[in-house]
């Protein structure tokens, strides 16, 4: 009999008439033949309303801490989900991340997922069980509640699949993966295939369906993952190994990504220590920095612009007090109505001239840009964020998203 | 180093300002000198919102999951105490109930502890640690979450105490141990020690301060207990092998307790099939019965009548039903406004007439009682709820309570 994981979000089961209806999905799949495991997030706002718990107690709760109490949100749902299943008529189990075996490293709030021992939900599995797994959690060497980060219940699910060799369904509150913001650009088409390669750069740029470690994941087990409406009513997309039945488009998706802040040191000494201690503090103090940018030095002084994520504000302004203790000749700017406009393609291998073709949508519509980085299938570009709209339906005009 | 087991109740923990307030009690213990451990109990109503969550999808929830839903509350207190600890500058660990090694039985939603594995718990004390234990809760043979019924968390920090050999504190937000209920008689006399045995019938007969399997295991491993308000600022009750300090009197409380319908089956044909199987059905349908009485058979008929908690209500309707289908000459009868009175001391084990002592009370004040059960040290009275306060007022003057 083969098995499909399927993994429910948050919004997919904020209400218990929700659960119900996942539980009616589960049981239809079931009856049509499968051994059915379901993974599922908390319901609705409740992982953010217990974070919101921690920072009245603290402004950098104790992480360890921090896991033993988010990891509740998901074992809520599992249970209710379990119990609904029961009360139908079905046989159903549902599982904490440590019960399911998932074992992760110690890396509290952003844990690894090392292996799952699998034994535990194949055997209920055999014995006719629908199983539900908490998602997002494990558990570490010392006995301890770990959580794999935001968006972790996806890569609980992708993991489960790989253990066993089955594939992995994703249900959202979106149709699929779309070339582009539909909120954006109302023209954008849904794709019904994307390869993984190409799906992991548009997760880690801001499309926020699927996470990157997720599709990462699917890509090295070569687990096929599915991501649809949770109402399963109309066709997604597939993520898989690209092959010869996948067009090869330049672009296949343009992403943008408000999410983050950019700052500007301003008038650096131009000596390695000096540069140094500023990524070293920037790495030490766990903040994810992406873009980074240095002028030439202009009278031994350079200017140099990194970007990172909005929320790691309080640690950048921490960073900037230490960093004037040695440097006082330095001057900051944080802007932070900035936007990343992201390209991403397989077909940018082969064929050049990308970013021309997007300086010139820039320069006809006089959209400033202030950085430019590049992969082997991306390029972004930091901009102002009231010209995101303008640089979204240029591109997505010229590439025909 | 002397080791401390405290509890501390929902009403304690209700919100973080009153977390705040338990981590600096436990803070002010610690640096006078003793090795702490805290149990702590769901956040106010924490635990009756996850039930009622649970009744939106079954009447008679899956227990398995159960269980795993309301576990979480205690999970969530502990962490968030152990996190204002490490806020305020202590080191302190929170453990779920699977983590600090409560190992119970796999009755689940009334597991009772089987052993604890204190080795971990020790690990952490030894390392200056404050540990902080979720209430209620263990895991059984087969790694399922378990609970311990209602007011577990008492009978949890009462375990721990005697696995460490050490005192137990137990936190709530009444004063101590009042020999009778001083919303009802405001002269009543809070009580400075009350010996196990007493305590025990006390609290099964609805005294609600401390839960009765908590008070059987100090009694079995000689814990001493100490009940008293959460700010410690005043003398509370001590729980103890009766000694010769203690006063004997004939009678130490006087509870109240109307969680309880009586059901009276009239008309019920007088052989043992038919009155065994009634025992039989309340018995397979988990019903908790209490007092029975039964009249003398009158044309080979007999009335039976019993006492249960009201919250079985749909069970015993389902009972009369299916008792309905064998016997359909019965007559059933249901009351829900009873109230059972109860007489506890030790006294009563030398000292007769007690008895009659009451029943001259009820006369004087024209009080009906319906039922009367007694053990050694207690007598109990079913009774009208209208007549509660005469009767608790007569009984409390009569042996100056």
């Amino acid at each position: 009999m083969s098995i499909i994981v399927q993994k429910y979000g948050g919004t997919s089961v904020a209400t218990i008439d929700k659960i119900k209806s996942v539980a009616k999905l589960l049981i239809k799949r079931k009856e049509s033949g499968n051994n059915m495991v379901a993974v599922v997030s908390a319901m609705g706002k409740t992982t953010d309303k217990l974070i919101s718990m921690a920072n009245e107690i603290s402004k950098d709760p104790s992480k360890r801490e921090l896991d033993m109490l988010i990891s509740t949100g998901e074992q809520v749902t599992s249970s209710l989900l379990a119990m609904t299943l029961k009360e139908m008529g079905h046989n159903s189990i549902a599982l904490t991340g440590f019960q399911a075996g998932i074992m992760t490293g110690n890396q509290h709030t952003k844990a690894p997922i090392l292996d799952i021992d699998i034994e535990k939900v194949k055997k209920y599995l055999s014995q006719g069980k629908i199983v539900i797994v908490a998602g997002f959690q494990g558990i570490d060497e010392y006995g301890d509640i770990t959580t794999l980060g935001r968006g972790g219940s996806d890569t609980t699910a992708v993991a489960l699949a790989a253990k066993l060799n089955c594939p992995c369904e994703i249900y959202t509150d979106v149709k699929g993966i779309y070339s582009t913001d539909p909120g954006i650009y109302p023209d954008a088409k849904k794709l019904d295939y994307i390869s993984y390669e190409e799906m992991m750069e548009m997760a880690s740029l801001g499309a926020k369906v699927i996470e990157t470690r997720a599709v990462e994941m699917g890509r090295k087990y070569n687990v096929p993952i599915y991501i649809a409406l949770n109402n399963g009513e109309c066709l997604g997309t597939y993520i898989k190994e690209f092959d010869e039945s996948m067009e090869t488009k330049v672009i296949t998706g343009l992403t943008a990504n408000d999410d983050d802040l950019m700052v500007t040191i301003n008038n650096v000494p131009y000596n390695m220590k000096h540069i140094y201690s500023i990524f070293d503090k920037l790495s030490s103090m766990d903040i994810n920095i992406d873009m980074i940018s240095q002028t030439a030095p202009v009278n031994g002084h350079v200017n140099i612009s990194f970007t990172a994520p909005k929320d790691n504000r309080y640690l950048i302004d921490r960073l900037i007090d230490e960093l004037k203790l040695t440097m006082n000749e330095i001057k900051v700017d944080i802007q932070e109505d900035i936007t990343k406009i992201s390209v991403v393609g397989l077909g940018m291998r082969t064929q050049s001239g990308v970013a021309a073709r997007i300086f010139k949508i820039f320069a006809d519509n006089n959209i400033e840009f202030k950085q430019v980085t590049t992969s082997e299938i991306r390029i972004s570009y930091t901009i102002n964020t009231k010209d995101k709209k303008k640089a979204i339906s240029g591109i997505a005009k010229e590439f025909n998203l």
